[in-house]
């Protein structure tokens, strides 16, 4: 089942010679967008008396999709297409990030100050100084972005070098929203004592770490014992930085509603690393009741084998997820795809409000709701109010670098979220404006700083 | 002692306030150059009827000298001195290297594709198929810079934070000489089995490793163990780079004096990492008589407890280094300053062959004996014949992922040291060019080029 919209994920351009006579091309488009595709960048390659060639990018809704489109534009009369090309690949050839020197070596006299002998006299200062690493090398502005593999977005366990495009990806966003350079670090172990020796052994170069994509709940114990056992700051996205924006987001949502957090009752549905984290946080901010569910339904006293991350949350209730939802002021949705029916949301209490943060497939697609609940936000940036980890880890880690912070804690999440929310004034917010745009400069500056502040206490 | 000439490792800027009239600055400049110091780009910052800014560049011959002539110029009359920095240092503030996108994230259609959802794809597709790692990401153009931080330099052990200066260095030259991609991994070990076990853990990342200053012996069975156990190139410059480079202007220098590698006798003074990997390379390429001197004189029978890389090189002559000199054709020096005298070296054969390597100290000053030897290299820029690693590192390693290589052979590093060789035709062959600039551009290419043929038969 496919229910997605086309979108840049599933984008081609395809390369196609056309007649060089009116209706030529807008027949193409007529075919392209009558078969589903939205159009996007039309390019003049080249042009004759005769012919054009153009190229078209096309957003599509899934790779068969792309196929069908690709299909037929070959059976157009008169068209011939040239060449076809997946948008997302062609962008990863070759990768996405680089290592470039900040100053070129032209000659002899800049070899010997980048280099041998110059390089020498740092390398002694810094082995006699050991705190100046961080003023003569990249490490105060350096993060290693860790991972292993083993829960790569909701995709699973892809292993180190499946893992690799997210980190990289990670990377470019770092550089582009906060100024840091980070770094892929994809280990060949998934065992959480040999994880966290690698982390600890390649610790040096950097200012700090953020672990990426671990399952749960490996991903707790490693963080600890990182944060435990090293003097720079160690940052699990997955956990925090979720857990910081839907904290942001729910801050302003309760705003239009009218509630507050210690009152409420919201259920969780997902217990992996986002899950648990949301709720540590949640309950760090004040809320009182929260109802965690995983896939045997609601985490109650009537379970066995609790692992300690899901025993912090049992509940006096018991049932499944659509027991759980029954008078509940907020769901949030931290686990797959299309899991929730409209009748189960209409079971909640008065002004519902729902964050489906599953993707790309939210666990109920907001165009069923749209009448009964108050407030809807999604992971995905083709629906209003997106949940995205990028508003928060580019300024937690500015803010713990720049103030040279050794330890991450949940008060500087809760400042982190505070400072997302207040970006949205009261007189701003709406149901389809509660969290600021990933795209929005103000936001890392805000995080950096309230991190840094609160480092500074 | 100090017999260093004033260079650019030991450079400052000076910012000076003079009065604006003819002959301030002349006074200036003459007295900096009564100092000893050499004078470089001198720049006009601001400039009134009253008096001119200038920021003047003067090369000095150590730190000492450089606070003699900055003393000396607080001192000069009617000259205000604003600010002295040096260029060094000033030039690794904040480090030397960037992690940069390769494309800019302009907006959502963007992060879809570099991130989610679109990177998801990619990351799906590589653990579907493991080899596209290669195709992309950053896998096919990336090296990892390891060390120990053990053997810096001929600085000692400095540890990961003191090496990384140095790493940041080699990444600058890995991009500028061969457009790689490297990144300094410092670890915070310097146990055999744990470099190797962390180099294991962090390789999915890389296309090759390169390792750098870790001390001998661990360092051979360090990249032996590695070469065995993974299957991307491991490379140790120390080792190779060196030797590659050496055999390489001994085959030009050779020709000069008209004898044959298999004829000669060879003196290696240094028996770490570099003197052992020449050795071995010169027996390669067909040279039978070796002597090999430490610390404690000749590498003999009559020595105890020699480590295996030792004892591949006893020789029957017995003694010191003087003992080995008298009657050799080589004397190539890969241990520390002003250890051979003059008096030593006229025992050597006729034409005699110094390479004296050591930095920025040389075994023995080349003025000492311009008359008596044939030919003489050094480690340094500001004599002829400079013996440099970055002639071979970069392009070993772009030749070894441009063939994807697993393994670079011996059979390789002759390559090599042939192709770099063969850059000066034998009417080019002076005694003061037997080997390119480390600037001749076709360097890299010709020695990427060998590697990969070699590796292609």
């Amino acid at each position: 089942m496919n229910n997605l919209n086309p979108n840049p994920s599933y984008s081609i351009t395809l390369r196609l010679k056309l007649p060089n006579r009116s209706g030529a091309l807008a027949s193409v488009i007529n075919a392209l967008g009558e078969g589903g595709g939205s159009l996007g960048q039309i390019d003049l390659i080249e042009q004759s008396r005769a012919i054009s060639v153009r190229e078209i990018a096309v957003n599509c809704a899934s790779e068969s999709h792309a196929q069908a489109l690709i299909d037929l534009t070959k059976n157009l009369p008169d068209v011939e297409l040239i060449s076809a090309k997946d948008r997302t690949f062609a962008l990863h050839e070759g990768g996405k990030i680089s290592v470039t020197p900040k100053v070129a070596v032209k000659g002899q006299a800049d070899l010997a100050m980048v280099y041998t002998p110059g390089v020498g006299r740092v390398s002694a200062h810094i082995g006699a100084n050991p705190g100046d690493v961080y003023r003569y090398t990249i490490k105060s502005n350096t993060i290693g972005i860790v991972t292993d593999g083993s829960a790569v977005l909701g995709l699973g366990n892809l292993g180190a070098a499946g893992a690799l495009p997210v980190m990289e990806g990670k990377a470019m966003l770092f550089k582009q929203f906060a100024g840091l350079d980070a770094f892929p670090i994809c280990l060949a172990t998934q065992d959480t004592e040999e994880i966290i020796q690698a982390v600890k052994w390649i610790a040096p170069v950097f200012g700090g770490i953020n672990l990426e994509d671990i399952s749960a709940p490996r991903c707790f114990e490693i963080e600890q014992r990182l944060q435990a056992e090293l003097d720079i700051p160690v940052f699990h996205d997955d956990q925090h930085g979720t857990a910081i924006v839907v904290l942001a987001a729910l801050i302003n949502a309760l705003k239009l509603v009218k509630k507050q957090l210690h009152q409420i009752t919201i259920v969780i549905n997902g217990a992996g690393a986002a899950g648990i984290a949301v709720g540590r946080l949640l309950k760090a901010a004040g809320a009182k009741n929260i109802i965690l569910c995983d896939r045997e339904g609601i985490v109650s006293h009537d379970r066995q084998n609790l692992p300690p991350s899901k025993a912090e949350f049992i509940s006096a209730k018991t049932g499944q997820l659509r027991d759980a939802l029954v008078g509940a002021d907020v769901f949030l949705g931290l686990s797959s795809g299309n899991i929730v029916s409209p009748a189960e949301i209409s079971k909640m209490a008065t002004d519902p409000i729902v964050f489906a943060m599953a993707n790309p497939i939210p666990e109920i697609a907001p165009e069923l709701v749209t009448q009964s609940v108050a407030v809807m936000a999604t992971g995905r940036s083709d629906y209003p109010n997106q949940i995205n980890n990028v508003l928060a880890f580019p300024g937690i880690l500015r803010g713990a670098l720049d103030g040279r912070i050794k330890r991450i804690t949940s008060a500087m999440h809760l400042a982190a979220a505070q400072a997302i929310a207040s970006l949205i004034t009261d007189e701003e917010i709406r149901s389809d404006y509660i969290i600021p745009s990933a795209f929005d400069d103000r936001v890392a500056t805000v995080v950096a700083k309230a991190v840094c502040e609160m480092g500074a206490q």
